[in-house]
Parts: C-alpha cells; sequence; structure tokens
C-alpha cells in the first residue's frame, strides 16, 4: 500500500481490489471509469484512485480519504466522485462498501426512463437487502447526471432524508449505477443483483413488454 | 469436506463443484443466486450452500441434505429452494443431478409466455434427452414463481404425475431454469442446450418472429 | 492418441484441438454440439468424437475416420454428421479442415432467411477466401435441416456442383455453420469472419434494417 | 523482434502486444482483422504484421515501418492499411498511438449513419480527450469505406485539415473504428470508451429512441 499516515489492514484493500477486478471483468468499468470504496472507520474510507484500470486493479492503486474528501496522502488527488461516496458513509453508518459501475444496460435503461426503475415480479429482487418476494416492487431512483458532484450528492442527501432511497443503489442518467452494502461482499450481491435486472429489463424494453 | 456424518467420495463433490464454477463463469448465476445438487443415493443429495460464489464454489461449500429437506450437520441451514430438488429425486430414481440456474435469458422468456415454451426446429432440441429430431416440438412447462417452494414443489409434482412434464427441465417465471439428468455431465449437458434454445427463442421475439 | 492404425504427427491433433476450444470459448459450440475435422489423406480425416465437451477437448477425444465414415478403431463409432464433413474433403481435394459451429447468431439468422444469406458492405466479407472487397456480394448457401446426414451430404454435392456454393461455408436451417479451408488457421478464419457477419445480419435485422 | 535495422525499445513493443491481446479478448478484432501501431519517432512506427491472430499477438508479429509505408525489414509486407496510421502520426506529432477495431457495434452502427455519428448526455464521453462534460456534444466523423488506403487516407487528410475530426476517433462504414492518443494507455482508454458509446447507441437505436 501506497498510502501514507494510515495502517490499512491488507485484507481489506484485498477485498476491494478482487471486487473491482470481478466488475473489471465483467465489463462494467470500462476505459479506467468507475469508483469503489470501502468503510475505514466513521471517518475515513479506502477508495480507487481515477485513471487506473480496473480489471487489472492492485492495492497500491488505492487511496485512503476523509470523509471531506481529502486525500491523507497529500501527493494523491481524489476523484471528484469521491464526494458522493463520502455523502452516502455518511447518511448511512451501516454502509461499508460503496461500488459505482459503468455498464451497457444501466446506462441505457437510465435514459429510457424518468425518476425511477420500477422492478416486478423477479426473484432476482431478493438479491437486494431488505427484499424477500418477487411480488414486492422495487423503485430504483434516477438522478440526472451533474459535472458539479457536490451538488448531485446534496440531491441524493435530500432524497435520502425523505425517505426516497429505499433500495440498496440509485442511477445516475447516462452514468451508472451506485450500489452499497454493510461490507464487499453484500455490496457486490447487490451490483450483480441490480446488472442482472437492469440487463432483464432493457431485454423487455426492446421487446415492446416493459411497463415503466 | 465440511460435511458430517456422511462420507462423500470426493470425485462427487469435484464433479458438482466443478460444473457450478462454468455455470458460474457463464453469468447464469449470478449474485450466489441459483442451487446445485448431486444424489448420494435414495434418501440424501449433495447440495450447494446458499450465499456462495457460484463462480468460484468450494466443495467446502457443499452440505448433505435428507430428502426430507435436512441437513446432516445440524450447524448449516438448507436453502428453502432444497425442497424442489429433493421432490425432483423423489419423483424419478433415475435423475441423478438437479441444477437451477438464474439466467437472463430464461428469465425474460419465462416472463413472455403463458403456461409452457414450445420449441421447433432446432437441431439443438437433440441436447435433450429422449429427442432425436428437429421436427418434434420441445415443449418446457413454466410455472409461477412462488415464494411458497413446498407449494411450488407440490404443483411440479401435480403437472409430473398427470404427465405434462416430458423434458428434463422447466422454468419457474421471472425465476429461472431447474434441469436435471441422470448424472452431472447430463445434467450440464441439458442446461447448455436448454440456455442455448431459450437465446434463441428470446432473439426471434426480439425480431418479432417467434411464434409462442 | 487413442486412435489406433494410424500414425497422426501430434501437431495436427494440438492444432485441430487448440481451434476447438476456441470455439468452445466462444459459446459457438455448446452442449458437446458441433464437429471438427482436419484432413490427413485423401481418404481420412481426424475428426472429434461426438458426445465432448469442446471446451475442453483433449487430443484422446478425436478419431481417425476414412472417407466412408468408417472409424479406424473399430471400437469408436463416429457422429453421424461424419457423412458431411467426408463429402466435403471429396468435393475438394484443397479442403485441408471443416469446422461446424453451432451458434445464436448462425442459428437464429438461418431460420430468418430462405435459400441464402446475402452479404455486402462489410470489410470482414475479406476474412473470406476469395473475396476482396466489401463492393462485392457474398452468398451463402441455407440448406433445411435433415437428420438424414447422407441426404443433406447428397444436396451439399448437388449444389457444389452446380456451381452454388461458392464460399468456403454453408448454413444448415436452425442447426449452424459448416465452414472450411486449406488449414485450421484458414478455417478458423472463416468462422471467425462467418460469425461475425451473421452477428452484424442478426443486428441489424433486429433494427429492422437488413435487406435479405 | 524480428525486426531489423531498428532498435525497438522491449517496453513499447511489450505494451503495444498487450492491448492488442486486450482489444482481441473483448472479440473487437476478430479473424486477424484490425491493425494496431506505435509511433518510433517522427518517421517511423511500430506496427502489427497482417494475418496475425490479435488474441494471442507475440512481439515477433510486430514490424516496423516507416511513413512512406515501407518496413525496414525487406522480407515483410506491410499491410495496406498502415498509410492510415501513418497519415494520422504526419497530420499530429502529439499521437503516439493508433488502434484500428473491428467490433460489430460499431460496424453496425457506422452503416445505420451518414456523415457522423453524434453522442450526447453520456458520462462515458469523457473517457475521450478533451471532453469535460456530458453535457456537449460529440460528432464522431464516418468515412464511406475504400479498398484504395491511400485515397482513404487523403480523405482523412482533407476532413481534419477542415477541422472536421475533433474527436480521437473516426469510423470507417461498415468496417470499424480508428483511435488514437498520445500513448498507448491514452489510446486504449479511448477505444473502450468510443466501443461502450457505440454499444449504448446501437441498444437505443434498437429501442427506437436513438436520434441521429
Amino acid at each position: 500500500m501506497d498510502t501514507k499516515k494510515f495502517d490499512i489492514p491488507a485484507d481489506k484493500a484485498e477485498a476491494l481490489v478482487e471486487v473491482v477486478r470481478f466488475i473489471g471483468g465483467q465489463n462494467w468499468s470500462p476505459a479506467t471509469g468507475g469508483n469503489y470504496s470501502l468503510r475505514l472507520d466513521n471517518f475515513h474510507c479506502l477508495i480507487t484512485q481515477s485513471s487506473k484500470d480496473k480489471r487489472n486493479l492492485q492495492t497500491s492503486d488505492l487511496m485512503v480519504c476523509n470523509f471531506n474528501n481529502q486525500a491523507l496522502d497529500p501527493t494523491l488527488k481524489p476523484s471528484a466522485e469521491t464526494a458522493l461516496h463520502t455523502k452516502l458513509y455518511q447518511l448511512d453508518s451501516e454502509i461499508g462498501c460503496v461500488l459505482h459501475t459503468h455498464s451497457v444496460p444501466a446506462t441505457v435503461l437510465s435514459r429510457s426512463v424518468s425518476e425511477q426503475v420500477r422492478i416486478h415480479g423477479f426473484e432476482m429482487q431478493k438479491a437486494l437487502y431488505g427484499n424477500t418476494s418477487h411480488t414486492e416492487t422495487v423503485c430504483v431512483s434516477v438522478f440526472d447526471n451533474n459535472q458539479d458532484i457536490p451538488a448531485l450528492a446534496k440531491e441524493v442527501e435530500r432524497k435520502w432524508q425523505q425517505g426516497n432511497i429505499n433500495q440498496p443503489g440509485l442511477l445516475v442518467r447516462g452514468h451508472g449505477l451506485y450500489a452499497w452494502g454493510r461490507d464487499v461482499f453484500e455490496a457486490r450481491r447487490h451490483v450483480e443483483g441490480f446488472e442482472f435486472l437492469f440487463s432483464c429489463l432493457w431485454q423487455e424494453r426492446l421487446a415492446g413488454g416493459m411497463l415503466l
């Protein structure tokens, strides 16, 4: 680990690297895109440096940021999107990991709906924490993309406090998925579940059969 | 093998793990979903524990259940869907392996039909035991999904005894495929054959050309 | 090599195995389907035994057949489709390798046309021997599937002798592609070229824009 | 390195081989198609020999050409498309790497538009050098395919000098993508970004929702 002034347990860094490589291998994080983080304590997270190839991430490609989005190692500059990760960690102390992917189905689906994606009748809904039946309806909030990440983070905070983010993920339009979980393993299951569901919904849209 | 009170031949455990990893690698079992089992005798099967990553399954992720869906190792809790596996083993003593996958094509196709998927004119039909020509019509039964697995198992039993399940697989709507065979190799061939056929049918549906 | 009574150069067996594994890895030969062969002399070819997993083929999964479709090792039974391979070797002494794949795009495309697939305007046409420009039109013959392989082989022979097979491949409806070349490397390039072109044509069909 | 009369830094050859293998593994360079090069100085580039399998490229599959498209090793014959690579190196001394891929989405998309592909509202636009927001519109020029590569290169030069090529890539209709960057890593990011965007646009076209 290059990250200075912070003792990072190697197993946490390796767990984050492993999930990012998996996500890279699924083509959900092309062109060095995407950001991936893991909570270290109530003030810090471990996060991927920007511009790194996610298919072959190394633990030395990680950095430590505090929740004011400052790198502990002053030679490193965090990605602008760090602010959305740290906002989520502050909104819910149970969140232990945030994974932000860029897949084709999530991107095109997010551009084909207005404020939410509604998901109903899929067994895979149960992959998302808190859902126990395909008979429920899962609503995933869709936010307009914004290059002003603090403004986007504020918008997420507003919706969260209104109680309108009740799934472990959200979409940014034309951009991708943010999914989270209590640990790396749950966050990964959520990414896989969401990506599966988005692929299904997109296929049904192509067939003319999706009601959004 | 963690599984206690039962001597499991290592080759059986390894054969099951190998097919599950293959299926995981095809993205047919995402988000820890799916269940995979192998008959040990007339009263027991080896089955995957739930919540395990199927892409990287280990033999220690398997457990032994009896056909009353009880784990022999009391520290392990079988997946609810075990009941469908054990029902199939009891319905037909020739069934040696049951593979339950979650693929995008099987999921969306199962939501686009009512009670059955009809397949006609494909050479691949011959991958399914008992079919010798593309000129036959293969009918795959589709069951409504149900979180009450014993009720779903009873429904499968009812259709089976009416003689209405005459292919080595069935679909659960919005959920996935159950396929079986006399051994792991045949069950895998059936999964591959069904998944290929479902992909073709879905593509034809997108083209507006499928008659279901 | 298990194959008796015939001295097979190991490099030929390995070259065939390598191309079959590549094809298997592309999901162009699922459920143990497909047949792959290589000419040994004017009377014999090396061919895959049926029912073998093509993703992980071994040289011991190959056998030697003569052009009367008889195995040199009497304990082995050749696949019925061997007759189409041997017919092609007899029709053209330049053919050194025949590869028969089962892909989703080839299968659904072959079911959506009548007697031929017409391909025009693609640079990839140049991957097919004898084509030097995207401005030409490539016509691939489509044969109705037939479980009577000698009858199908005769039909291929008839069209060949009429001069109506002038590309290094043909489609069998609802079944798959037969492609060939002077050696394994050319045959593989033809498979890759055809599969690419079929994928493009199918995508254009889904978009409503293909003129067949 | 087989390449004579030129001292090539091994790290450059290996970096080019690595990106080509990655591209091959993505199925963006099937049937030995595609050409990949890297600037060595103001007069020479390292470029892939034609007819090599791009999924398993070796450094010995590379050759050195000067910007008159002549191989330094007289026993090697450069691909006809070398002329487009060397034209780009001469048009812009900042270009350090040119990657020419053949993907299904790029191919079909290029056939479905007239003179340009317009891209708007995607975060992934920022993967392309010089773009900083999804609110901009990226226009990718599409050239008619031409077997006369010097004529095509001249056409590219004409558009370049008119200032009409302002993204780090262009499409050749029915043929594929040329993308470039200051080094191998940037050129690769551009290929990944373009291919992602083309996949999205094609999906939206299938859904009937793309405005081109």
